[in-house]
């Protein structure tokens, strides 16, 4: 195929978002054609400057020829045309990039909806010919580990001097970095932040020998999408986005992990987060025939008994899914 | 029954967590008891200290008599055991108060499991007597508007100067508010960070005789988990938690919320949240007994052509789910 204009690539977009069944015909075809691209998550408290550094390893990769997608699942992002038009007006010439595609998805609420998106969306930024698509999401627990798990590289953005404590430890959100990055370095504070997070990454190297990255404490909280292997020393490292100081050392970081995962480590990954896709999508399909089979009455009966707190919603729901087993279970669901 | 002691309480979350049947025969037992309780969720970014206002609100509550339960979903708090031992030295007194339970959830990562476990832990110490039961999130996104949907009163926490601007703005949180909270109001930046989450809440009210919440632009993002309807006026209040002032003021504002939702408003927030908990659960069953059908070998095979991309993903569920709905459908799951 010819590369699809961004106009296109918008429509496709929308249409995965919406459930539209011709936007996923058109990314099964596209299917077969991803597996290029580098998609890289890039995840930090609001306030920690992570869209600024998106907006400068952009422009350095333009500057290198890349072409780049930025995906923001962060309502607060300039990039979701968020909160502060200024940061908007400072990312024009993002906008205005033939070789640069931005887009925002609105904060859906429903049922893990974000996480089968965004990897759609990878899919077909992949298979439009994009080198690198940046996923951008807010850090903070488990919405930002279902969405990373559509990425291949993970950076996490910390700044200091947000809170008393390093934020990605509070989030618990380290566990799932594959690189660490200071920013705003020139703020006070920034030596202790950098130390903060090497020693949270000791902690949690593993002892020689045994493979992933599951430490003691804190960082074990969140469930890793995937192990790190021993073979990859996470990077801790500073930048000042604003000023492009140290944008280059976390691309090449990048593309370094691009490389160590092509050399093997990622194929368990990849294995992984095919896995938990299918599993989220058939669990939607699944629900989606349900919803169509169940009676409405019957559904509003059990709902009734639950508000009167005659029925615990675990047994309404197993009624449910026992009346459905009953009836002929052949609907086909596209 | 006879009130249950915090070793048995504590016993039976574990058993909720787990997926124990044992634990969940008990809760059936214990859900035409509950009702009583009400249910307060308090959200925030890391360093909002609300961890530090629901302290002193347990206190304030505490002295009226009242008992507390907490349950903590954010890793960072100190009521998870998390981040700084000098917060959970300065919380001993709560820790070692026969009134009040407090209990951490870890960040389960799979599917949606927090918000199906934090409404069945808030039933059990709902029925077990407790008046209060707060429920802290950590203030970002998807996680928390499902756990908000399990609490009757939502309280969003503040604190200036974390950000150049109001995180839970940002964060896209503000929607699910029924009062905010400026916290850490003596620092420099509360009467600013005041006055926009006014002017927030101005931008989002609706015309007169409009029922519900719906504003323009960012606060639209997230689906509410319901919509405030027009009685309820949202106060912005300042406090200070670590010196316990305002807090008064908080805990007020919470006890008229649940007058508000008593005279009427509660009941249609109280359907839709347990629509939406009988829907998790049946997705859940669905995917269980999916899981148990479907032959494994197939799914390696399907699995394996996702990785080699012959197939994407929603073909590969599509498969799956079409080969269940050729075998016998009848299994029984517990």
């Amino acid at each position: 195929m010819s590369r699809p204009s961004k106009r296109e690539l918008a429509r496709l977009i929308t249409g995965i978002e919406n459930g539209d069944p011709n936007a996923l015909r058109t990314l099964r075809e596209w299917y077969g054609r991803a597996g290029r691209a580098h998609i890289v998550g890039v995840t930090g408290a609001p306030g920690s400057g992570k869209s600024t550094l998106v907006a400068a390893l952009t422009r350095l990769a333009r500057s290198r020829g890349q072409t780049v997608a930025i995906v923001s699942v962060d309502p607060s992002s300039p990039f979701t045309g968020g909160a502060i038009l200024g940061d908007r007006i400072r990312m024009r010439e993002l906008f205005e990039d033939e070789g640069v595609f931005i887009r925002s998805m609105a904060n859906r609420g429903a049922l893990g909806g974000i996480a089968r998106s965004t990897a759609d969306i990878a899919v077909a930024l992949d298979a439009a010919g994009y080198d690198l698509v940046f996923i951008e999401t807010v850090g903070a627990g488990q919405a930002e580990v279902e969405v990373a798990r559509v990425a291949e590289t993970i950076v996490v953005v910390e700044a200091p001097g947000l809170g008393d404590d390093i934020q990605a430890i509070k989030a618990g959100i380290l566990e799932i970095a594959d690189i660490l990055v200071v920013n705003k370095a020139d703020r006070e504070g920034a030596e202790r932040t950098m130390s903060a997070l090497q020693a949270a990454l000791d902690l949690s190297t593993p002892s020689a020998g045994t493979a992933g990255h599951h430490g003691p404490g804190a960082l074990r909280r969140v469930e890793a999408p995937a192990a790190n292997a021993a073979g990859w020393r996470i990077p801790v490292l500073k930048t000042i986005a604003t000023e492009g100081t140290g944008v280059e050392a976390v691309l090449d970081a990048i593309a370094r992990h691009r490389q160590y995962l092509d050399q093997g480590a990622g194929a368990q990954r990849r294995a992984q987060r095919l896995e938990y896709e299918v599993t989220i999508r058939l669990r939607d399909l699944l629900l989606k025939r349900a919803m169509q089979q169940i009676e409405p009455a019957r559904y509003r009966a059990l709902i009734e008994a639950c508000i009167a707190r005659e029925l615990h919603p675990q047994d309404a729901a197993q009624a449910l899914l026992n009346a459905l087993s009953r009836e002929a279970d052949r609907t086909p669901v596209e």
